[in-house]
């Protein structure tokens, strides 16, 4: 009669284990997550170049905020940054506490949202920075990107950041539905 | 002594219950998506206007295909498409047997990641659209939607069915949580 409960225990114990492991890569996620976006709202927002044109002397200067799309990166991007920096102490409950449902659900629905906000930011902006690296014979618009060049490398640098942290958000909500799954 | 599995097994029906319920929620939303996506695709991929200019007899031809963001969009709501296509029996499974932990997850790992793909077309289309509509100053790139005003309009109605279908993909990913957390 009491070999069941302490097989039941036995059993439950390498599952917890196993959950508290996949909860730690889970934060450690997080925290790159926030170096990521902050990285990149921040290489965004200081983006900018001067080009001068002696013969006239006149200058140029190209900001972000040239382009609307790169003010919604930058607002996604600390958006989410500021979201995963919030959402620490909840990962760290769900290591803590691997019963913790309510926190999984909390984090699948959150990261679920941010994981769009992010993408809709990054993709928006790869769609002007590649038009602003190749330009558009048929709506006439040129490539920006052969006088401005030192600017859209950045612009792709930060574009890269992003990206990695929109490809990092999909283990999260994977993270969180297998320890769901597990619990 | 008999008295706890009765009680379980009462416990366990309701909750069942809400589960398949949620579920059929589920196949619903996956439906409307394949219709939505399968519009957008469709839609977007019809879309051209020819402008003819008199005095000269030359005639200006828009399609998607111009821009190769509208390509990705096409090719994003088509991929998505058949996905929501072929999850519907895994949908219907977790109908049946609300048990079938195996499927919820795979659900949403597929979901999340075809969420992102449908985000990153229809945000990269917008931000074009964006430009289409307003132009952009600085860059010189001038509003080509001023000329070629039904095409900008079909782009737009295109973007708004494929934000619908992001925006439902949202409580696809919810229902996979609360299911798993429940089961």
């Amino acid at each position: 009669m009491k070999a069941e409960p302490v097989e039941a225990s036995m059993d439950a114990t390498p599952r917890k284990r196993t959950s508290r492991e996949i909860s730690v890569v889970d934060l450690f996620l997080r925290i790159l997550g926030v170096i990521g976006t902050l990285g990149s709202a921040m290489a965004m927002g200081t983006t900018s170049q001067t080009l001068s044109f002696f013969p006239q002397a006149t200058q140029i200067r190209a900001t972000y905020d040239d382009l609307p799309t790169f003010m919604f990166f930058v607002i996604a991007n600390s958006v989410a940054c500021g979201y995963l920096f919030l959402s620490l102490p909840l990962s760290i409950v769900s290591i803590v506490r691997s019963s913790a449902k309510i926190a999984r659900v909390f984090l699948v629905v959150l990261d679920t949202v941010m994981m769009s906000l992010l993408t809709a930011g990054a993709s928006a902006s790869a769609a002007v920075v590649f038009l602003a690296h190749e330009g558009n014979n048929k709506a006439n618009w040129s490539p920006i990107c052969q006088q401005f060049d030192s600017f859209c490398e950045r612009l792709s640098g930060c574009l890269i950041g992003s990206f990695v942290t929109v490809i990092m958000f999909i283990p999260l909500v994977i993270i969180s539905a297998v320890v769901l799954s597990r619990s």
